[in-house]
């Protein structure tokens, strides 16, 4: 077995690198090629990249693409989308020209709170707990003044502190839960801030609480945190048009709305359909996400909580056909920042923002939720025409292409005769032998 | 309003990126800058990064970071993490290191079926169609031999397909499942390709099907796809040691378990928590799932609706003390490849897998689930004891002082400065603005 190293993190990166390729790689000098490969060139640049975490030994290329012609209440944009699945941008940009064309996106912003809470215990009498809690509550705001004053000048701030008992789920379990308007940040350094604040308060006036006993007053902290699940931070995105405008080549508007209402309905009752459906809409979501310095694993976790609130894992996306018109819509939890994190510290998250015209917490909200949505539609439209698989294996075939090396020539020839054919490895395989043979 | 733009995926990069500087950018030189400057200077690097999906502009950088002394099963791992939110790395490394002198971790994988549906409308006698489907089923099976001829080299290929009446919960609605074994692939091209198949067979064959009257015969195909719930390809990894060697300098084992088991409880009755609970072990799990070329988005998807499996979102870990023994575990789905994809194709996936010493996809599901329950039991061992925004805070700190372009002096003297203070980014302007001035 290998041994533990000690002080990996007081390494250099070159000495990672050798200590790893000492290690594990059998001093393969092609894996610190390419590790090496992918640094920038420009080192004080590479060193920006280095510090946003830990033990960094080089950066992961994943592309950054555009997908354009959003329309999205009357305003046109280009949405950059950071995503390394195939297909996935180009079906963003045919559903956003599909839409563009019959009246574009329209999306709302319906609330903007979010929540952090103040896990503790207590045993004693529930009501010594709330007047203490009443008298306290002043002090607890006053104590984060230092951290709130300049969110406050943005307008946010806490909005509220409740005290909540959760003894039924859980003997002595309560919380203090607080309510946070963190404007165009997305907040969660602000609100661990304030929550640390809080407890420390909390706690100290406990131990000064003339009415509690001693074991009312050892009161236990347990944890102070954001919650990533923002269900009064909500927005709305919709589409809509007259029945007969969603014809295709494929079908009728009529057969067309008919067939997708009937997907939706599948994902609203199968969760095994559901999963991937919202997944769908994710490809979407978390492309954007990731484009402008936002946290995914946030956003996912928020969302996926959010489909499975009312006791079944569920569809995100709803439709409709009402007096011959089709509407198509979701309603999603989203926690954004435009300013704070990574949002202006990596230079392609900021030319992002700048793609999106410099938006707002809010009109991020809306633009990345457009995308989710459009996803999810160009996915269902997919599926109940063509097949997924159609779009995929192109993509999918050039993929396998690259990876047997062809060339520009051959790879034309092979799209060229794998158009009406099932595609496997080992069938492109085959062809490009018979080519190179030729 | 800017007009649509037509052909916007057959420019070139330096044309795309010439329409979005003039449409968006007011011209502005910075972007295209900023965009070119993270082109690989291998031209066929670059072109082999760009064609993994459509419209791509650059790279997007993501830290390619190491998390060391993972101890799984007797083995000892480096696990390459890919992150962009920082002290990630920094708290696998961590919790890696602790649990290496307490025996490591266990990791096994439960089963690997993977699951897609066919899913359908038919108006008819459900016994005449229960008999075409048993018919029918050989035939399905066989239509897939080219398809599955590879697979099945491998050990894997179709399990088994079911007839499933969903009548109760939408009517008319049925569907064929499909059991599938991909083996070492994630499986999604090759679930789907055999699903599109069986429905082409499956209607074909209702076309023929002698006992169906003329409605039962125009059965209708909605649409197949695989499922990226995957709640019967499972992996379960545990860690456990005396209670007393949980000691730290903070409190003591028995402490440390009592309040560790509180969080864990909490997290399992509170979903406001558990969301973050659970984002937490993410946090870990889509490091190295997008490391190793995988699709962080179906693992996202998978876990959070198993997470909500029996009607209520709940924690993923658990814990318990038994006999003076901690225990900490896990078991969530996974469905990962370690061919095919991008696994392979990706210069840095293939690294990453070559330090993870080539895993197979069962490995690589332990692998994952290990570093996602580091990184679980990392977070709620900061937030039980010093909180979470202590380790937090250094790294903002500096991702605060990068943005206002801090020299190295400057930053040593500032994070000595904000050891005991609390973070804001005015604060810490204020602060630089004194040393500059001083």
């Amino acid at each position: 077995m290998t041994d533990p190293i000690s002080g990996f993190s007081r390494l250099s990166k070159e000495e990672k690198i050798e200590w790893l390729n000492r290690t594990y790689l059998q001093q393969s000098e092609e894996a610190s090629r390419i590790l090496r490969q992918y640094w920038n060139p420009d080192a004080k640049l590479q060193r920006l990249h280095e510090e946003f975490t830990e033990n960094t030994l080089s950066n992961f290329y994943l592309p950054f693409g555009i997908a354009p012609n959003f329309l999205i209440n009357g305003q046109r944009y280009a949405i950059p989308m950071v995503t390394e699945e195939s297909s996935v941008v180009a079906a963003a940009s045919k559903a956003a020209k599909f839409w563009g064309t019959r009246g574009g996106f329209q999306a709302e912003v319906i609330n903007t709170r979010k929540v952090g809470q103040v896990h503790f215990s207590y045993k004693g009498d529930p009501a010594k707990l709330q007047s203490f809690f009443q008298r306290t509550k002043p002090r607890l705001i006053a104590s984060v003044a230092d951290i709130t004053r300049n969110m406050e000048k943005r307008g946010g701030g806490v909005l509220d502190i409740e005290l909540r008992d959760k003894n039924h789920e859980l003997e002595h379990y309560y919380q203090l839960h607080g309510t946070f308007d963190t404007r165009d940040s997305m907040g969660a350094n602000f609100i661990n801030s304030c929550l640390e604040r809080f407890a420390k308060t909390f706690k100290e006036e406990a131990l000064k609480f003339a009415d509690f006993n001693k074991e009312e007053r050892d009161l236990e902290i347990i944890m102070s945190i954001l919650s990533n699940y923002v269900p009064q931070c909500l927005v709305r995105v919709e589409v809509s048009c007259p029945v007969e405008d969603m014809a295709s080549s494929e079908m009728s508007g009529e057969e067309f709305s008919r067939k997708f209402l009937r997907a939706i309905e599948i994902a609203k009752v199968e969760p095994y359909r559901a999963v991937t459906h919202n997944k769908g809409a994710m490809n979407g979501i978390d492309a954007v996400v990731i484009a402008t310095g936002n946290d995914f694993r946030a956003v996912e976790a928020g969302i996926h909580a959010y489909a499975a609130k009312d006791g079944t894992y569920t569809s995100l996306t709803h439709a409709e056909v009402e007096k011959g018109v089709f509407r198509f819509w979701m309603e999603i939890p989203l926690a954004l920042g435009t300013v704070g994190g990574l949002t202006r510290l990596h230079p392609l998250s900021r030319v992002a923002l700048d793609i999106l015209q410099k938006p707002s917490a809010e009109q991020l909200m809306k633009i990345v939720a457009v995308t989710g949505l459009a996803q999810n539609f160009a996915a269902v439209s997919s599926l109940i025409t063509t097949g997924i698989q159609k779009g995929h294996m192109k993509m999918h075939l050039l993929n396998i292409l690259n990876q047997l090396e062809a060339s520009i020539a051959e790879k034309e020839q092979l799209v060229d005769f794998f158009r009406d054919k099932t595609l496997t490895y080992s069938a492109v395989g085959a062809e490009l032998e018979k080519i190179r043979k030729a």
